[in-house]
């Protein structure tokens, strides 16, 4: 029987999917999983998602990094936030263990990781190795888009789209209509995949901030051969 | 200043938006608001849009129609449903109030109805006139997607993003990605778009029901020139 993908266009909408015996795939493209993904790879051996900005205090130590970005913006008084930039070839960060809190990734992960049998991170920066991995588990799949604050973000429907197409052609079937339309508007902009995708509110919203540099980076294809996976409460590469 | 338009793309995401001083367009193309325009063009003078199937009991009297839909298919002991053809050309409901429940339409009319400046009803079927209207009112807009049990629906996003393109060329301007993806979905889809509507998860789910024919009455453009409008608890054709 062919394993089926769903997708979850927004946190806001996860309370309609049942996770139980489910991999999911947390994505926020512009910029929390592609940030966990560059830390990883980068010498950070585990990430901390935390929620609430207040629950950072308890990792203050030297043996955690700790990022926090609310708005787009690195929160006052922090040193790193939610660029992939402050942690590609860092060797600040090198073993040190990351405790991170984002807008919309973070919450996203946090919110699945009770009922699903796996959380495991996508971006584009990985997205063939989480397409190998999925493809080689025996389980069903849901995509959560982690969006801007409730909201359906572009660059994580397209992203999604990407997947599941690359899951169709693995032989996974779909049947959603929120899977269809993301698919499709993969399909349709493929041509010019980064540039659609930069046509996003999120880009938008922060282009007064100077993370343009972000957004090329995250949209890079496949530089990371590997998943980052949530075990207990941290983030660790696959191994 | 440009006026907005925007889209929630299923009643689960309402809580994101703010309402006041906002119309509302609540569609449900297959098949509620297709079969308000349908009844109250046929002679129903005004149509009470019930959420709970309980209290259509207090509905049945001579001087109303009562109608009422789960799933897709008529609701045991009921004589109409959820289908235009019910209405369409039927001499029987000449002059008489509908009292009607539906899955998934009703319920995105009476979460909208207390803090919008209006709640109007949209389908293929008045387009045009819901443009026009729109176009000739001051306030911004919010389009509502019924969608399926919270879930978005291809065909409720592809119609919004067909009004939302009507919109653009009348001057109103748009932010969300949520907005810029359904309009991409409809320009991606608008030289083919009743055979792309048709691929959507209601069409599959309801296809043993017999309501093809329903589906292909939905989809006729512009045969209405009007507009329903909430008034009170009743929804009537605007004057």
């Amino acid at each position: 029987m062919k394993k089926v993908v769903d997708i979850c266009l927004s946190p806001d909408l996860l309370h309609l999917f049942s996770l139980k015996d489910k991999i999911v795939v947390v994505i926020d493209v512009f910029r929390a999983t592609s940030v966990m993904c560059t830390a990883l790879n980068n010498g950070i051996t585990e990430i901390v998602p935390i929620s609430n900005l207040d629950m950072l205090n308890e990792f203050k130590s030297d043996e955690y990094i700790v990022a926090a970005e609310r708005d787009g913006k690195i929160v006052d008084g922090y040193k790193y936030g939610n660029s992939p930039l402050h942690y590609h070839e860092n060797p600040d960060i090198k073993n040190k263990k990351l405790a991170l809190t984002t807008t919309n990734g973070t919450r996203a992960i946090n919110l699945s990781k009770n009922d699903a049998s796996d959380v495991i991170i996508a971006s584009f920066l990985n997205v063939t190795a989480v397409s190998n991995y999925l493809d080689n588990n025996k389980n069903d799949v849901i995509i959560l888009c982690s969006g801007w604050k409730g909201q359906v973000s572009l660059e994580d429907t397209l992203f999604a789209g990407f997947l599941i197409d690359k899951l169709i052609n693995t032989g996974f079937k779909t049947q959603s209509d929120s899977s269809f339309l993301s698919r499709q508007l993969y399909i349709d902009s493929k041509s010019n995949l980064l540039k659609f995708a930069l046509q996003s509110s999120h880009k938008k919203r922060t282009e007064n901030l100077g993370i343009d540099e972000d957004f090329k980076f995250c949209l890079q294809l496949d530089i990371y051969n590997n998943v980052p996976i949530l075990k207990g409460n941290s983030v660790v590469l696959k191994s």
